[in-house]
């Protein structure tokens, strides 16, 4: 029996899901459900995770688990209790801790997802032993979270990290968010296949092994199959990334200039491009940042957790904040 | 005698001011000297701080002054020692510290001026009490300076805050640190200056009584003409502030997403026009800012210390860091 299990709950607008995570960041056990199609009803989603925290509850034996810890796609409270915003969970402020925390008995703490990553990776993965770290998620949209000397640090209202809304194009492409030109318009996953999708409707000759990939059904390109064809060779997928990967790099010399870390880890679907999207990211940074040549300049690495990075974090997080809770 | 006497020094480009300051921030005798021009020689502007210092401290009571602190316009390394690039000194991995110590018998810290200025401002200004702060900077460029739970941020290397060269249009205007489109391109006293001579270079009507102020010698116009005439009610003068403004809250909306700060703090010069800047970056900020009306949002105000926060920072930071190292 293991005494110190942490249950870790990524809460994102198509999954809930969930592990088991030890002391050393190993998920040594999963569930998973979809998420209840974007329910007005707050508490369908509560129910879900709740089906998820017991399933695995289950699983570890009851008295093993000592914190529960959700990471969320969306703006969190200070008080790490109340999702203030999630646009994909139609959540305005919810206060999902108090709601959950009737239904499980041992503590509960939420996050924003991209912060549960930036932990994990700073205590299991790519950022060990870094004092400053800024971690961006690239998935649809553009996740972030930061650490400094082993604290995520979450602003004045907990809302810190939302990098993907700085603007990067005044008057550029429209976002969710209701303004232009958002970082997370030019560098996501949403970007790379809008892009994709722009040169099929210009009938660009250049784009045709691409859409013969899809047998034509333009709506059928993803992320994933354009960063599959960019590694299986085709040069204008390959050139879809690297402009992704441009953009990347404009974003994070801004970032560079603001906060100056010692590394940016580079997470979230997209990142599985590797070096094809990295490379002209590093290449961008450094002919960007400013005083570049005069100043020690951060560095720029894939994150090593993968999708579980937020699932991880948000297990330990919680872990960590109970004991402290505790002492 | 007062036993705690730090003394501050600010070194900019056209001056070194200097000033004997109390443990409430209160500035009690005040020397200056122009600093020496471009100088490829560092040892001369060293020269002109040891005269400065010596003056304070004859004035003071040798035995009353106990710390000495620089604020320099410049990336200073997070030793608190080095000027790692400092473009209006001409130095480069200067050793300033080290320099100043061998003439100097109190203990010596070196910061930027703005990190120097945040801390002023949360000492004795506008931002005590507060726990997440901004402060920004508006003179020929834009500095900046981050304070979270009394601690001033300087990342990894000691270059945070470089605020002014974070790009906010591509391709834009071109800026000395080499790059186009930084936002001190666009809010700073070098971007008003820049738009009403591009007004003048038109041959616009509505900036006749503009140039009729400076009796029609373009380059007699400065920033703070230009406040004097918005201040007098001159039309175009108020519109070159608001767009200033405009771009402030632009950038000040893309530092809220990123680092969600409960207070802004707007100093150097170009926050002598108040109002007639500020009322505009607000409607801005709240217009751009990500999430706005689903979450708190950080209040934007004037700095109070004027052009001394930079030296009552610089000084009040060193007699703190001082007494740090004797415990």
């Amino acid at each position: 029996m293991n005494p110190e299990l942490a249950i870790g709950i990524d809460i994102g607008g198509t999954k809930v899901a969930g592990g088991v995570v030890d002391v050393d960041g190993k998920v040594i056990q999963r569930a998973r459900r979809d998420t209840p199609h974007r329910s007005k009803n707050p508490s369908v989603v509560e129910g879900t995770i709740v089906e998820v925290v017991a399933e695995l509850m289950q699983y570890a034996g009851p008295e093993t688990v000592v914190a529960v810890g959700i990471g969320a796609a969306g703006f969190v409270a200070a008080d790490r209790a109340t999702v203030v915003f999630a646009p994909h969970l139609s959540w305005r402020h919810e206060p999902l801790q108090a709601a959950l925390q009737k239904r499980v008995a041992v503590p509960i703490f939420v996050d924003n997802d991209a912060n549960a990553a930036v932990w994990a990776e700073w205590k299991f993965g790519a950022a060990q032993g870094q004092t400053h770290v800024m971690m961006i998620t690239l998935g649809t949209g553009i996740g972030g979270g930061i650490l400094i000397n082993g604290q995520v640090q979450r602003g004045r209202f907990g809302i810190a990290g939302e990098f993907g809304h700085m603007q990067v194009v005044p008057g550029g492409h429209r976002c969710e968010c209701g303004n232009r030109g958002c970082w997370e318009q030019y560098a996501s996953g949403n970007a790379l296949v809008r892009e994709a999708h722009s040169l099929f409707s210009a009938n660009s000759p250049i784009a045709s092994d691409l859409l013969d990939s899809v047998e034509g059904v333009v709506d059928n390109l993803t992320g994933p199959l354009i960063t599959q064809a960019a590694r299986d060779g085709d040069p204008t997928a390959r050139e879809l990334l690297a402009e992704i990967g441009n953009w990347l790099g404009v974003g994070i010399a801004n970032l560079a200039a603001a906060f100056d870390p010692g590394l940016f880890v580079i997470g979230g679907g997209v990142s599985a491009a590797g070096e094809l999207l990295l490379s002209s990211a590093r290449e961008t940074f450094k002919r960007q940042l400013a005083g570049r040549g005069y100043r020690p300049e951060a560095g720029i690495v894939a994150a090593q957790l993968g999708n579980e990075a937020g699932l991880i974090g948000a297990a330990d997080l919680a872990r960590f904040s109970a004991q402290e809770q505790a002492d």
